[in-house]
């Protein structure tokens, strides 16, 4: 399992992701799942993937090598990140499609895989796109200014209550890791590392780039702040009163 | 969808069931999804039930007619909750595969169904069973002293950090109560009004059984009450040092 964030805001773009795979309980690594493209002065973009890792390795390596080898119009090249999730789409779609080639529906493989993409390239506004394993894919807008994808809805109530266009990016990084504690809380096939990536507009670089590990007081305390926080505000909650008289 | 949670804790048992009902978006409906087996002074017995709704209400009308046909070793007769759970398990069962008869692969409705089963008859201490569309079923203990059904994750957190054996009912339902707050504030699916019963051990009748509609006071007060305490605390969380740093 996986958990990634991304939230596109006034002030910028936030991505965070875990980055614990497994194939089944008795097969677990670590696998970064934030990979990035970058064209100094002219654009930098993020990819998140949760689902299929030899899927998602497959896709950031078919993109990479594209670039690499100035094949047609490849990453770092187009004018826009439509044109990217295009581009993203169209490759998801073809590994697993390859992936599936010559198996029965018996093999019962999830070859799937979902990526958040976003960034920016010179000439246009930020932009944040949801990538789906069919090869569509949406658009993040001021009404629904972040995704999420993987381990999704542990996590999902603290952000539904803080993320607006306006939210400053540290009240977003803050949403974002209690959000995650909250995931892996519930889920153990979601663990740290997490990587955090911060990109202000018109920058074409991060703002900030960083690995929160076991060790990362910051978000130890984040933890131990927050679950004091939830039974303080728990147990000053009222008493229901039909309780009380539904129990004499 | 569905929203329901039972616990069996030390000073009793705590059920509660959202009511609303979908086949798609546009065909949404009312439903009690709680239901009750009574012998007064012998044995009170709760189900609660997610899933298929023709399903599930197959399989309370076969088990109210064989009680009230006195058939074999009906809800009423048996000894132990482990027999109404393996009773309701082959039920539930039956169920489902007289649903699939005579259907192929590509009739793609979801015929399944999880039924949470509490109560208590005579001679026994109270008992929770979760039971699996296969028929099988799973007991609650002092270790895992709870069970969701439904869409279950939103409103997962709450509960994990507040329910142990010893947690009082007073508090377990506040935190029954916040957990369909999440849950309903994430999905659509999960509505009003919700069902609440209590069962004190040896009473072999409701401590309380209560219908939250949308104009109970007390619930309004929950929302209101956790929504600010929440942002409170995340107002509260300290901001990172290494986000600082990372964006000068």
């Amino acid at each position: 399992m996986t958990y990634c964030v991304a939230m596109s805001l006034d002030e910028g773009m936030l991505f965070a992701s875990d980055s614990r795979t497994n194939a089944g309980v008795d097969h677990v690594s670590t696998f970064c799942k934030m990979h990035t493209f970058e064209v100094p002065g002219d654009r930098y973009i993020v990819m998140l993937s949760s689902g299929n890792l030899a899927t998602s390795q497959y896709v950031v390596n078919t993109i990479r090598r594209m670039a690499a080898l100035e094949e047609g119009a490849h990453v770092n090249k187009v004018s826009s990140m439509f044109d990217v999730a295009e581009m993203v789409g169209l490759e998801l779609k073809a590994a697993i499609s390859r992936a599936k080639e010559g198996l029965t529906a018996s093999n019962d493989v999830d070859f799937s895989c979902n990526i958040l993409l976003g960034g920016q390239i010179k000439g246009e506004a930020p932009r944040l796109f949801l990538v789906y394993p069919q090869g569509n894919f949406i658009e993040a807008t001021n009404e629904t200014s972040y995704f999420q994808i993987g381990e999704s809805k542990y996590g999902k109530p603290i952000i539904d209550r803080v993320i607006k266009p306006d939210t400053p990016l540290r009240e977003a990084l803050k949403s974002a890791l209690v959000s995650f504690d909250s995931t892996m809380k519930s889920n153990l096939s979601v663990g740290l590392p997490i990587d955090v990536l911060i990109l202000h507009p018109d920058q074409f670089a991060p703002a900030l780039r960083y690995r929160i590990t076991e060790n990362d007081a910051y978000f130890a305390s984040i933890r131990a702040s927050w679950g004091q926080g939830l039974r303080k505000v728990f147990q000053e909650l009222p008493n229901p009163q039909w309780f009380e008289s539904g129990t004499q």
